[in-house]
């Protein structure tokens, strides 16, 4: 059900699908549990966001929907990144590396950040630090 | 043996350890093969540069001297970033994230770049140009 307080909460960013050819999908390897990684970065500031799991399905998902979709290994399921907590991820881009078996994705992030802990990042914590700091660097 | 040429081309940036503790060691959960993942990005602008895998003790070997170290699941050996490339890593950082099972690291990269195709960041292609393009997006 749709009510005015849902329009607002997703009025800030436009989902928009991603162009992509089956040669490039071929391109990507699984691994054995059939998954490839995926860094989440800010498509503004350069901030990595966090790093979460896709197999072939959940990444066909994010590139037609423009939304991150990943696989849950402890659930076993597919979640579509905010759908609970409200910080939803926006794709502006998806880059795959040399090797096809990492993917770089970049976001609009909606809310609070990425971390179910609250933090922005995932990355909120360094060696070296002891505790919690202001989150990794982002661009100069 | 050191000859006056590996003086210069080690000159541009310095190793410097990450201080860190057995607390902050404790809280990184490796997988099943004993490996956790590694995202390696640019400290100065923000690029990522590439992904690969590090074990208990290549994380520490990065950490104690402030160059990073992987394992090779291909080959079964570690192996330091830039030895036989000479595009050395030096780590400004070492980040983990809220489940302790991904790390964040951020380095000067020395050289041409962090990739064995000659770009810059491993990841230089993305879904929807058919081609090689600029490179990831760094900060603004």
């Amino acid at each position: 059900m749709t009510s005015p307080a849902d329009t607002t909460d997703t009025a800030t960013f436009t989902a928009v699908p991603v162009p992509h050819t089956d040669e490039e999908l071929a391109g990507i390897t699984y691994n054995a549990d059939g998954l490839v990684g995926a860094i989440i970065q800010d498509a503004t500031d350069g901030t990595v966001l966090m790093f979460a799991w896709m197999n072939a399905e959940s990444l066909a998902r994010t590139l037609e929907t423009g939304r991150t979709w990943f696989w849950s290994r402890s659930r076993q399921e597919y979640w579509c990144k905010g759908e609970t907590s409200g910080d939803r991820q926006y794709v502006r881009g998806v880059r795959y590396d040399c090797d096809g078996d990492a993917l770089l994705i970049t976001v609009d992030q909606e809310g609070a950040g990425a971390c179910h802990t609250g933090n922005r990042s995932c990355f909120y914590r360094a060696f070296g630090d002891g505790a919690v700091d202001d989150g990794p660097p982002a661009g100069p």
